[in-house]
């Protein structure tokens, strides 16, 4: 084991940024942020004073000095594809939030620039992967304990969007997640995708259709629905139900105190996805660290990125058009393989 | 109150039949089974014998005699119509076990016989409606407690099916079942319907897939999915979950006592729907006679059943073509309006 | 089966009592409620009046005439001996709410009255052993389906209880419940009581102790504890735990429909026991009703009445003096034997 | 922060101490075993070869060196004291496996040479302060959120026992885990302790009275009975509820995932201490390294241990004695106040 901490440089000390900054030199083991860069110059130094880290204005700058091993990118989504090529290019692990970019074909321009490099560096921040519930799911249906996954339901559902929170963002920030997630449990690709609308809420405004629903089927015929629900007014509350052929399989629900008050019998219910999935994250960074300094990537990778936009474009043409849309990229290139 | 005994005539005394009949006789109160009628002649003798009831070779013998003041039908599905009609004809309520008749156009000329009539006499057997957990949600959601409904998951799941049970019937004998509930619980019609395929479990037989998913809309716009699974090989399983706009509900679990033993902390399910909707059933006859005895109907009308075989021949048409299909119908007649 | 309807005449039209005259009159079949007494003539005059049924000033009056087959008696606790030896002079079935009578000497007088009319007659209302789900506990013990039961944990909570409700009631009004429901579960007889405290809820009162908790072991060496608090503040719940050899069981929560909301998921509790138990009440009159039509008691019975005041006696005693007090009674005369 | 590695020595490499090897040297960070002792040379050498640390035949000799920074010992009990003074004497941060010594004497002596050192150095291993749910139940008390708690209902349950656990055992080894839990929890010392019996389960053997029912009132009056199960036969279950005078509190159930087969709901339940706690011991340790590094004992301290050995005797001797014996000890030294 390396005993040296992991210097990490964060670009984009946005809200995101700052939560695996706290979560690196607070909670996390073996690694220390060394530096960070911000298009905002003010509000960066003031980040970078408070943690105690070094202050760029230029995020390839920082990247490619000796100040950082490995690099965080956190800045607004279509910033992403320039600092993970930075990074590629000065051969350091580097964690891009998810989209790894907006488009597919940004994303497909990383894969290139990184399987040119020769060597895998891009992990994704799908953080469902790390959660202790769904890893229990993929154990079991991995391991076909109760044979053959056939269909699934699942939900996603916030308390409430703000107005910037239109239709297409069910699809490309929320259900991405889903995408990601459940290609990951099943280990299959999909083949279409479609998206489909419910009565609004009341609660929505005119730009977001809410509630929606998103349709796959994988190559082998597995059919999954999810449910998109983000201004439920109440809860954030992540389901997934896995019908096998032997059983019926559901993630736990999360573990809070049982409360008898007030008439009610039950469990508090997380308001939004940092506590739900706090652990989650802190699981995925420290395995990204702990991978890092032991010259692997073992999370969601470059490739992943790409299908899940892949994926995504297709289910935003679907909804767009109310059709169903066949899913089609290219074979996962060797080099992913593990 | 009418202290009289209602005097119940069955027609068609095959396993359903029989469990009103002793249902009638031992468990109910008000009425009595007076006669039966089936056309397996020895058969049908010997349970008139057990039963200390009369027996008749012919069905419309016993439903225009003094015998019987109301009707039961529970003979196989094609011969629904002709034994309702029967009724009508001598003006005796009936209950019949559904489908009020295998075809739309069937059920269109009871509906017409009875309006004609100029007296409702007819009721349909979907117990569901007198589930107490359905009336729960009944009443939750026709109070808008919380908010309007828009958005309901629907499963129907059965422990195996022989193989008699092909693919039309997951719709035609299963889901009929949701076709009336939700359409109940909603107070509305449906506006489309369509059936997809998911992968298929090993435990079913070349000519029924299974399972399978119904999407339903209303005329106003609320979504429904059900899933079909009929072959889980472990239980009877019947689940409604309801998106409002202010909270999501679901159908109460069967409250079974819980067993922690062999690493598991659950309940018991029911492995059949003669368990699981005893009181449903109990219920469902009992009033079916309270308001016979007090000259109402007041259950699923011979127009609901009308209404759910239209549906059901439209998802029906839905699968076999693999496209949504819109749902037309007439008006309700003023006749059925409460 | 006996097709006439059973007169019943009431003693006592207090709050309970109408209840069961509602309950007979328009929820259960087979009986009519004919009369009704009570000591105060003018409401008793108006009761009578809204339920069709004659008065009498006179409850004795009333039990010998010939307008009532069969008795309720829901009259207040000390007056329940005089109207139940009434009924038993006139050798007609009486329905007893609970307790038979406040003192134990009382009861033994009503099972030696019983005894020397040589037919049983009196039924005591101890609603609980008509619960589905303590039938369902009592069906599993009964089997040893998971072998032999060991330990119990049951807990008796109320939202609030009124000035009137002091420390005795606990045991006499409230764990009475217990003392005969476990009993009837494990088919046994008690043989040390104890009654101790916890620290006192804010919502209590000077002459109330709450919560209490009631220690009972039965004579092969079962152990029992029963929390009774009171003023829970929030709900009406009902909790039996069976720690048996091979699993433990728990009395099911009653099903109402889950509803997720305001960062809550959980199902609503009863807020009090008309609610919690109307099926358990329906069910005991109704099945009270059916055996009396045929010459039966199969409830509770004089004796189950006198073994429950001997033991709550013994529980005040060990209270009030806060020591294990043993329980000491005659055999059960075999006249009770089934 | 303490960059550098803390250095450990582990005193005894019997089944835990392994766990704790296997724990810092693979998941915790901050830390590195470097040394191990065990009166056993031949095993000791090889579990220091194993995990790459070097051995010491004379435990007190490596808590000496300056090999390691700080000391676990995980010995059979009656050692503990040996090594914990040996730990005090070199300056040295040491984390004692529970008990911190079996007799109350040694705890007090422990104290003794702790307070006359001059600072704070032991901690006591009782993991359950580190679980999560007890965490939320901590939380919720602490904040008095739902009013002040009044009443306990615990249970301590395990699948089998082997033949050497005896009826001293539930107390000193099982329960002693409630007795420092709850004094957290409620934040109080305890007045009384009383242990009594139920019927023995016929999984249990002449030696070991199974079940047992420990209980303890508090100095502020609060009741606690705790239930030790420990042949159940099929689960390792902890319980503890908690009646506060504004709402019914319940340990959360494990998260784990829902399974639907074999005509049963549940969720699958832990059968070994070592994965329903698995999350707690890492926290335990890992906090014990990270207070360690910064000067700091924040977990159980030496009183601590001491107050558990004095309850633990008391609750034995009630239980000798069947009587209900005062719990005396001396005040708190300031040298343990916060």
């Amino acid at each position: 084991m390396n005993n040296q901490e992991l210097k990490i440089g964060v670009v984009g000390v946005g809200a995101i940024g700052r939560t695996h900054i706290e979560r690196i030199q607070n909670k996390l083991q073996g690694a220390v942020v060394t530096a960070c860069a911000d298009v905002n110059v003010d509000f960066g130094k003031s980040v970078a004073e408070k943690y105690g880290c070094k202050f760029y204005a230029n995020g390839e700058e920082m990247i490619a000095s000796d100040d950082v091993d490995a690099v965080i990118v956190t800045t607004i989504d279509p910033f992403h594809e320039q600092y993970v090529m930075a990074a590629i290019k000065a051969g350091k692990y580097v964690f891009c939030e998810k989209p790894l970019a907006p488009e597919a074909e940004a994303c497909k321009r990383i894969v290139e620039a990184e399987i040119a490099g020769g060597k895998q560096l891009v992990q994704v921040g799908f953080m469902r992967r790390y959660d202790p519930g769904y890893r229990q799911l993929k154990e079991a249906i991995q391991n076909r304990t109760y044979g053959e996954p056939l269909l699934l339901h699942c939900a996603h559902r916030n308390p409430s969007v703000d107005e910037s929170y239109t239709t297409p963002m069910a699809v490309e920030n929320s259900m991405v997640h889903e995408i990601d997630v459940l290609r990951w449990l099943l280990n299959e690709d999909y083949a279409t995708a479609e998206v489909v609308f419910a009565k609004n809420t009341r609660r929505t405004h005119k730009d977001l259709m809410d509630p929606q629903v998103m349709i796959l089927t994988t190559k082998s015929g597995v059919r999954i629905d999810v449910e998109a629900f983000v201004n439920t007014g109440h809860c954030y509350d992540i389901k997934c139900e896995v019908c096998c052929e032997d059983a019926i399989l559901n993630l736990p629900e999360p573990a809070n105190i049982q409360v008898c008050a007030n008439a009610q019998r039950g469990h508090a219910i997380h308001k939004d996805w940092s506590t739900r999935f706090v652990e989650a994250y802190n699981t995925e960074v420290q395995e990204w660290i702990n991978a890092s300094k032991e010259g692997r990537v073992d999370g969601p990778t470059a490739w992943d990125g790409y299908v899940c936009q892949v994926t995504a474009a297709a289910a935003s043409k679907a909804r767009d058009t109310q059709t169903v849309v066949k899913i089609e990229m290219d074979e996962m290139p060797a080099f992913y393989q593990k």
